[in-house]
């Protein structure tokens, strides 16, 4: 078979198997995630041995230290995706519920109702672990999914994919609910897009570069999760040890998350009492700052930012910092160099925050809290999928609820319209 | 100026005036749709000049009967286009609206809300009035629009704009939040469609070779207003007065509209009671039947329907008719040939019923009622831009909250994550 016709069987059987994931009770849903989770603990040695297949494929092709970090599983992160599953059957089934319900005044009685996507095409980059985390929550989301990984992870995810088919089986659902791209070829994902017939959404997880690519080539809607080149703004009326908290957190606790930190932003009337100390505590956490000149007089060690670093995602810990006359200045930053991420202002002043908070539409926009807070389970959505650069749909991370949609459902008792 | 330039030009012109129009005060917004009501009543001779001259090229162009029909302005249809800007301005303002609100276990606040989607692109066929509903509800929502009618209404979309964007102007607000896409040259469409750095969405509204050439060409998210092939299915158990009813009034009420019936199915059971004098008023009101061999040989005029009627979109008063063994049959059929547009099921039985409208994930699916309630007014949107076929952020009726997305506020006290 030739490979457009293999890609395009793959998501012909994902599709016929859509109905039936769409209309599994919860029950059945939740076993097929538990069995998935304990069969993922009793097969870790199948799994390690797929794994260290990819990594020494990695290691040949001389993958950098952090690439193959993010490929490896152990016991331990076969755990963590075990655990996730376990976490995923705990939350309320998103299907069938009523969002919304009214009566029309001629006796209609109209109802929103929620229902899967359908079939959701899922393309990332090394992690394996993505495969179960992506797979369960479309599962519990009644969606079949089509995974394309990246082909250095290719061993880990087809036996991933085989354990969650399996559990699928044991319970009568059809196994079709869950593809993975079982080829390293990189034409598989130009037919994959192409697919609209049989795929409604494509999200893609990853660099610029595959989300020019998803842009210029899907034919299917994407939902991006493109760069986070995210804010702080440090307000003269800041709690400075609040800010100076937030700004750390947000720089240092996992550098290479999308919600990091990557500018700060400073009123000229706190940089002098806040500057100083602040970058010291960064810069003695392992942090290379990049300021203006007005930042370089107050700090040392200090490198002179570029026009570029405003618009750098460093995914590092590397730091542009900028002083700003006011509010206005820091707004006008953003809406210039940001990427509709995440913002977060630090003030006690109520008014300038609301400012803040109004004026700028980032998918998650923040009032004396970390960046670090964007994220699906930080902010109560249970568990997500990735986090949506993309306005349509879901802005922000995306969880169950945003993996379904609504129809209209229409009870009347012979109304037909004059 | 090059096309491509002008078109790039008109776009950015279109995004740097959509945070503005976002946060226009709701008072603000609806005097703007106010004065342009009373300026479209006031200016009509103006506006039936400008449509004049659309309308002799379209006789030169030999264009048909209904399109020209579709293309004409007077003065009823001025004031009514005048009268839906007024609706529009009592509808309650989506922008701001806080969807849902709660409270993290670390005391962060959360918050979703509704924020505009940005810039509108919209590309619909012949009719004028389609320059002023879609601008009323995409200003209301607080987006810009970038308008591309059709080239046989350029006259008259230019001239509409033109007045709301001197209503803009009038009340101090950047009239660059209205656009229209002023050359008939077709190759304008092509590179609308790539300025996905300024434009959030497509509309496309018009038939499937605009669909499918918006599927191929556009970077920008698509949102189709695509076919309706919509079914009604008469059970067994039927109160058949009211089956007569709606099968009635979804074909021949509105024949052209997309949630107009095409596909009738009846139960076996009931078709000896049903069909003949159901079929016989159909065809008094000037229907032409096309129905299986069972349905032939209970009805006379009725034609032979091929494979090809079921997949069907007449947008005439032509109508297929097919029996079905049972409920499971019509559900089968519906999934095989249907658009996922609008579905009824005409039953007394409610179990049967919630089958139907279980199973079925149509953007609609009514009991008992007429296909023609697939509609933004009719349900209670209010109005509404049209009905999407994507599953995608809004499926079915698109009103003023389908134009809009939401982000996530939040307030802490100084929290980080751990």
């Amino acid at each position: 078979m030739s490979l457009a016709k293999k890609i395009e069987s793959l998501c012909k059987r994902a599709r016929e198997a859509a109905p039936f994931v769409a209309k599994l009770p919860t029950g059945t849903k939740n076993k097929i995630l538990l069995e998935t989770a304990d069969a993922l603990v009793a097969r870790q040695a199948e799994i390690i041995k797929e794994n260290t297949k990819d990594l020494k494929a990695a290691s040949a092709k001389k993958l950098s230290p952090a690439m193959v970090d993010r490929l490896t599983l152990n016991e331990k992160r076969i755990a963590e995706m075990a655990q996730g599953l376990r976490e995923v059957a705990a939350l309320p089934d998103p299907v069938g519920e009523t969002v919304k319900a009214w009566t029309r005044p001629n006796g209609l009685e109209v109802r929103r109702v929620r229902i899967p996507l359908g079939v959701i095409g899922m393309v990332y980059e090394s992690r394996p672990n993505v495969t179960i985390d992506a797979a369960g929550l479309c599962l519990k989301s009644g969606n079949a999914i089509v995974l394309r990984g990246g082909s250095e992870a290719l061993h880990s995810n087809v036996l991933l994919g085989k354990i969650i088919r399996d559990a699928l089986k044991k319970n009568g659902a059809n196994p079709d609910a869950v593809q993975v791209v079982d080829t390293p070829d990189r034409e598989a994902m130009k037919f994959l897009v192409k697919q609209s017939r049989y795929v409604d959404l494509m999200i893609p997880r990853g660099g610029g570069a595959l989300m020019e690519w998803m842009e210029e080539h899907s034919k299917i809607p994407v939902i991006k999760h493109d760069k986070g080149v995210c804010h702080v703004y440090v307000d003269e009326s800041a709690d400075f040890d609040a800010a100076e908290r937030i700004a750390l957190n947000g720089k240092v606790q996992r550098p290479s998350a999308c919600n990091a930190l990557e500018t700060l932003l400073v009123n000229e009337k706190a940089a002098k009492d806040f500057l100083p100390r602040a970058i010291r505590r960064l810069q003695d956490a392992g942090v290379e700052v990049r300021g203006d000149d007005k930042v370089r007089k107050l700090a040392s060690g200090v490198k002179k930012a570029t026009e570029k670093d405003w618009s750098t995602e460093y995914l590092d810990l590397i730091l542009a910092v900028k002083t700003v006359p006011d509010l206005e200045a820091a707004i006008r930053h953003i809406q210039k160099y940001g990427s509709l991420h995440t913002e977060t202002i630090v003030t006690r002043d109520e008014a300038r925050a609301r400012e803040f908070l109004n004026r700028l539409d980032s998918s998650v926009v923040l009032w004396n809290a970390s960046t670090r807070f964007n994220d699906g389970g930080q902010l109560g959505l249970g568990a997500e999928i990735g986090i949506s650069t993309t306005k349509l749909h879901a802005f922000g991370p995306m969880g169950l609820e945003e993996l379904t949609t609504t129809k209209f459902v229409v009870k009347g008792s012979g109304q037909i319209r004059e």
